[in-house]
């Protein structure tokens, strides 16, 4: 009974596909400042160092895409059948993530003020957001009525600490911009961690073996 | 007899690119206002806040390239063999997806002007017509002879919808490009509704079975 | 004996990629004025219709690009073995078809005059020159030594016109820039007609069945 | 006992994803100059023209990203599971690449200053070690304990001639930004070099015979 299951294959590479854009076009909004004719190089050196705080959330931007492919990767290598929800709101996922570009452009512009952090923590957490409803749809669909619970249990663990982190950033942003942009970071850090994936993945594969 | 069959893997990982990259670039027309000397913050909360019109139309315009790939999908999921003509009427569908960020620069620049409003809704209108070409051509592909008077009905049913709103969007840009945009929004909403999709997929899914 | 052989469907899927991408990265380069303050719409409605010989350019090249695509799609469909030397040519390939979106930008800047419809021309002539190179290398390898012949005889008679037209529209240029894109999208329109490519494709199935 | 094992496929086609579109984002950054009135054709050709040192910065990011790609080609061919380190530095990798195009919109910028040329380099440097990094990871998972110290060998052949080109384009770049970017050039032509990629796969292929 193949009926109303959505081809996994085509899904994952349209959900790759905005990911892996997503992330390359960051790099679009990482606006260089023009040369200034009265300095040796046209000041670009000192340029370049003075972008500092853009490369930390270029990495720290950079990173949360990728890692929120590989968790959409690690959940959907457990789905076995795509529903139309799923679609629904994988699509919201998606449309957030093609939307962190212009918080690049928005620190390139305005620098590391608190407004332009705070819209970006506020990007981010509408990010992790958008997968925890993807996850908690996604999750019944996983064979075996332990699963659900095991995956909501693993949920709550998993996503509280970005909605914390992203909470926490727009929190500080009005006393310290560059604490924002380093909890950001180290949410990024956290999720990196193997231990925390490789429990995922392994309440997942425990499921198929 | 393979003779004349397109690889259909190839066809359609062309066509998945083309709107995941069309629903990604749409972010970078989306040009935020410069830096104000004068005001906290370089204006930027009041800068962003001003720009939610053209959050509706981002959101509308990735919600229409999103739902008319799952579209693409589901024709294709039922076609068994990419014809030649389906192929070149393919490349117009794509041409017109791939030209919709540019309707999000003229908003950005011009902002929700009548003419600016109209021009996004000429675009989406030339792709729900080009999409009920290709459905048309694709359609008499999938076999059996009573196949094709059940997809030719129910497209009748379907782009009516995105025709009406579009071409009713364009009447009302002169007297409120914001009445217009939010059109624009509900045809997305309406092909988003499960039932209607669930009854297009139900239908292809049919003939397999 | 699988030695040697590249992962056909790896070289497939970045050079799809890349077509995908560079057709609709065309759209970014196409800038449309800017509003002006004295007349109605900002004078929207005028710029747009001003843009039109940008949409013949924008039409010929995301065709070309398909078209393109297409032949390399019928090439490949008929290559069992992916060698080193046709990975090589197909990446000179791909980077000139990554570079046609300035000549887009090249036209929205400098308007339709002769040299920026040269150098539009010159860069569709040097995608034809490279995809023909890619031919002759990839040719000898589709199974059977008469296959080569009567691909050789076939890539005579297709790129012949491609040359000549975009040669002819370059030497045109000084002219009459409008006949020069008009010349490149008959191009274009020629390689979109079936039957050529039906031949092209008929060919390489033959080799197969 | 497939615990673990990381899909393979969606791995791939990510990384490809991100290779294709870095690569095809590089003309973006390379911006043709203004049109200026007094000139004929309003100074198109000659600043076409005047771009020379660009279009060779333009090849050889192309071609060092196409033979970064046909790297990771041959390393992912030989290697049967993706753990989560290769997962991470396989992002780091690809964030550096991704990071590319940045180079071109300085030198379009700044013009050949040697601090824009060391920039380059320093990103090519940048991408070799992520690289070298990621091989070094991805080596042992081979199979076979020969295999490791066979690949540790052809890496310190293969790395070293980036690395040194690197340095060594780094180096010159404050006396001459032409000779840099010739170098970055050859190090690019010495990777596509048939010979030395031979010997990689060759050496990857022998292991599965």
């Amino acid at each position: 009974m193949k009926n109303w299951s959505i081809n996994k294959n085509r899904f994952e590479a349209f959900s790759d596909g905005v990911f892996a854009i997503a992330a390359t076009l960051l790099i679009l909004e990482l606006r260089i400042p023009e040369p200034r004719v009265n300095l040796p190089d046209g000041g670009l050196t000192q340029g370049l160092l003075a972008l500092w705080p853009l490369y930390i959330v270029y990495v720290a931007s950079f990173a949360t895409i990728g890692i929120m492919w590989m968790n959409h990767h690690a959940l959907f290598h457990s789905v076995t059948r795509v529903s139309y929800p799923m679609m629904i709101f994988n699509l919201l996922l998606l449309m957030l993530v093609a939307f962190l570009p212009i918080a690049i452009e928005v620190l390139s512009k305005f620098g590391l003020s608190p407004a332009a952090v705070e819209f970006n923590g506020l990007i981010f957490l509408m990010i992790a957001i958008a997968y925890g409803i993807l996850f908690y749809v996604a999750a019944p669909t996983i064979q075996g009525p332990r699963t659900f619970a095991r995956y909501f249990r693993s949920w709550t663990f998993w996503d509280s600490v970005g909605a914390i982190g992203y909470l926490l950033g727009i929190a500080v942003a009005r006393f310290s911009p560059i604490a924002s942009i380093i909890i950001y970071s180290l949410v990024a850090v956290y999720y990196a961690l193997p231990s925390a994936t490789r429990a995922l993945i392994a309440s997942g594969q425990r499921n198929e073996g």
